[in-house]
């Protein structure tokens, strides 16, 4: 497979007209080859169109229809596995080994919900039988899931196989049976024309109707909202930016016929140290934190970027291990220049904040756009006072927060905004207080870990990758795991229906 | 119980100094005491200050907590009951025999909340054991639902007892254990205080908090605006009109933390005669019809407002029996003054419009607002041009579209909205053409009757009682039946939480 610069639309391969852009190798500062004709109103047309006539043909396709269709996607992503990660790794600056690990991830996910799709969209049928004796009398009524329509996918910058044009919320969609339309992330536009076509070669082989998958390329936000606002489009799904999630769902909010929007706009996954576990494994714990703080460059949104303890002599020894643990982590290339600019940014905000120290930082970048892990202290006062301590910063960036007492750490975790994670360090001796923290962060967050960091996001049934505002803008849901395709799924009831007439999973036993 | 013109703001009962209200008698036009003291920002603020301090134990609270709390307002419900049913009638113009059953109804629908909530708030707990030995390590993941926090509700006017204020949003909120804050329907605030009495004291008497309950009182938008904006609540139900609905989703979307909104906006209801079934029961169809809109002066959200038919001899006689049984239908009081003359507006509208003719009509009206069944006729091809024909006319009025051939009914089907409910009369005959029918109805309607009329909508597991825009915001999610209660739980995930951490139901078996 070739990389032209193309869009996917149906079954079309299209150059847009619409200005070029190019992909940048953020390691060495680099534009790629080649440049990518980027679409504009004509192309979102024709793409929503043929969502749109493919959409009844796909709602009404068998589950063991959709599963083979993920299946074979799943099986290009891993036929084309040397060709992706090759481009993905110089469009994202991501090591081989983390792309090798997220395209198994990709695949797997796209087969558990082939297996989702084969075993059907409801969980069990919903049959009541009626009772025509009862005054009144009651109906005979049966429920099941349809897809909702035409779904427009904006992919994450941060995961460009798991989490892109193949990723998570393409699967959930096309497992509950509603087309997609992928606007391309303009970061990593060659490995989404490639996973791109690997779809496209999935709907045909698979017999289905052209409209099923197309991808859209475009920089700037004009392409994006045209998609949100096309008629043919019965919600969004998007992971990135706060101000980029919010733009979305005002501006579905505000078509006349508003959708909903399923935006992940990540997290700052406070980490509560509670006094026993400080204690007792203060070094141990800083260097899980550290390792999680960096991990790829911290472009993680579960990463744990905020550290909550008591002020003393445990918080002393961890924040020295902390820093002693992070003078050797080597910087990483990030996923663009803008974000390291951005990040750069960030750090200078936070080293002018008056009760803000930098506690330690690591090695010095090597390249043009490699960040280096920075670690910040302040103490719980400082913190309550500057809300911009509470906002998450892209990169990796870490910070330790002292609180003069349990009482002020009860107010800050009070004070944060929805979350993906909170996770609790915790020992058995900590068990009284932490039943004391935990209905305040039920109340802000989408899971709750103890004892581990949040950053890996197991695909799983029970996972929740999700959370109050502004981590997701539906907390109702979740992104990870097969719970995504509720998303995208509406409930029908089926009254007094002859039973020719009912589709089979509604028919009685 | 006295009426005494007060909101409820948790076990405080408060005369609002913010203008006054009164119950119009819609039989009389006679005003109604006594006058209601108007809410404005200061009860809002305090109203959901309680809701949001109650949050967390209510959330906490055991299911059979809140099973108690919802018999117990149903208990109260009936044992109320004729002070209920005889300010509701007053009030509402409706007739005491529909008062009965409502009641009946909305005390039903408290006890199988109470039933949900009993047996718990999922269908089975999600526990995912670890699985150390893998690589990466798969952590033990243990989901479940919980309440998403305070919910604002705005009742229905048309179901002063079983949409309004212990109707079914707040039980499923209730259940959900969400607390509730009901900005009570300015055209029945009697019923309204009676019933939020009820609740209150229900509250009271489950030792719950305070704020698990207030009921406001306002006329005009300004008082329900600032509740949906209010940061304490967490998302909105409501039942009424598109612009009331829209304009309260787009407020939502623009508060700086957006939350749901889950909108029952109304409804044409077609209703779709087959061929065959139409030659064989035209006058028992007719007649079903006619009651089906005439019923309660057509002021039913599922009101059948809309029949189509191709035209032709057998739809001739339809026509013929349907003016017949109308002419005997007497006119009824509708719910508000304002409604009655809506009501005639739309009437004198529908008589301009070229091509749409007048079929026939009931009674005339015996009262000051009592409204007339009124039947028009057209062909599909004015249908087809007109699209204030396909929009709800609230009250007992009722159109039959004439179709030139079966590609025009198709047509006509594509050409529509979202609806609550779709009609298939059909015999065995007609089955091949259903389900050609049948795809493009589930993609508009939450719920498909076959050979019945959608008026009564059962509460039950299996019931839809919602769909796709503008018949409700949010197509995902019902109105009516413990479905209802999903719109106010969301997700939490477990991860590797030590046992006396976790709750009861996500404990190992």
């Amino acid at each position: 497979m070739e990389i032209r610069g193309e869009m996917l639309i149906g079954r079309a391969s299209v150059y847009g007209q619409s200005g070029t852009l190019r992909a940048i190798d953020p390691a060495s500062g680099e534009k790629l080859e080649p440049a990518f004709g980027c679409g504009g109103a004509s192309e979102v047309e024709r793409a929503c169109r043929l969502a749109r006539e493919a959409a009844t043909a796909f709602r009404a396709s068998s589950g063991e229809t959709r599963a083979r269709l993920l299946e074979a996607i799943a099986a290009g992503l891993q036929a084309q596995g040397g060709a992706l990660q090759e481009r993905a790794a110089r469009e994202t600056g991501l090591s081989p080994a983390r792309l090798i690990m997220e395209r198994g991830r990709a695949a797997g996910q796209l087969r558990q919900f082939a297996l989702a799709a084969r075993q059907g969209l409801d969980a069990g049928p919903r049959l009541e039988p009626g009772q025509p004796g009862r005054l009144p009398p009651k109906p005979d009524l049966r429920a099941r899931h349809i897809a909702i329509g035409p779904v427009a996918v904006f992919g994450a910058s941060n995961f460009p196989l798991a989490f892109s044009v193949a990723g998570g919320d393409t699967a959930a969609a096309l497992a509950a049976g509603c087309p997609v339309v992928v606007k391309a992330h303009p970061a990593h536009p060659g490995v989404s024309e490639l996973t791109g076509r690997i779809i496209q070669q999935a709907v045909a082989e698979c017999g289905l109707p052209e409209g099923v998958f197309s991808l859209l390329i475009g920089d700037g936000n004009d392409i994006g909202l045209k998609l949100a606002a096309h008629p043919a489009i019965e919600a969004v799904a998007f992971t990135g930016s706060r101000a980029g999630g919010l733009a979305l769902l005002r501006a579905a909010a505000q078509r006349p016929k508003p959708i909903p929007v399923f935006a992940e706009m990540g997290s700052i996954n406070p980490v509560l140290l509670l006094p026993h576990a400080l204690a007792d494994r203060a070094e141990d714990i800083a260097a899980g934190w550290v390792d999680a703080v960096a991990l790829n460059a911290g472009q993680f949104c579960t990463r744990p970027s905020l550290l909550l303890a008591l002020k003393g002599e445990s918080l002393t020894r961890l924040q020295r291990s902390a820093a002693l643990k992070a003078a050797s982590k080597p910087a990483e290339t990030m996923l663009t220049p803008g974000m390291h600019s951005n990040y750069h940014q960030a750090l200078q905000r936070l080293r002018s904040l008056p009760g803000v120290a930098e506690l330690a930082t690591g090695l010095p970048s090597p390249g043009p756009h490699a960040a280096q892990l920075t670690l910040f202290e302040t103490d719980g006062a400082t913190f309550l006072a500057a809300p911009e301590l509470a906002e998450e910063v892209f990169g990796p960036c870490g910070l330790i927060v002292a609180c003069r007492d349990l009482a002020e750490l009860f107010e800050i975790v009070a004070s944060l905004d929805g979350q993906l994670t909170a996770t609790l360090q915790l020992d058995e001796a900590d068990l009284p207080l932490a039943r004391e923290l935990l209905p305040l962060l039920e109340a802000r967050a989408g899971r709750i870990l103890a004892n581990s960091f949040p950053n890996w996001v197991e695909v799983s049934p029970a996972m929740v990758h999700g959370g109050p505002f502004p981590a997701c803008t539906d907390s109702r849901s979740t992104s990870v795991g097969i719970g995504a395709m509720t998303r995208f799924l509406r409930p029908v009831c089926y009254q007094n229906m002859p039973a020719p007439l009912l589709p089979p999973a509604l028919q009685d036993a």
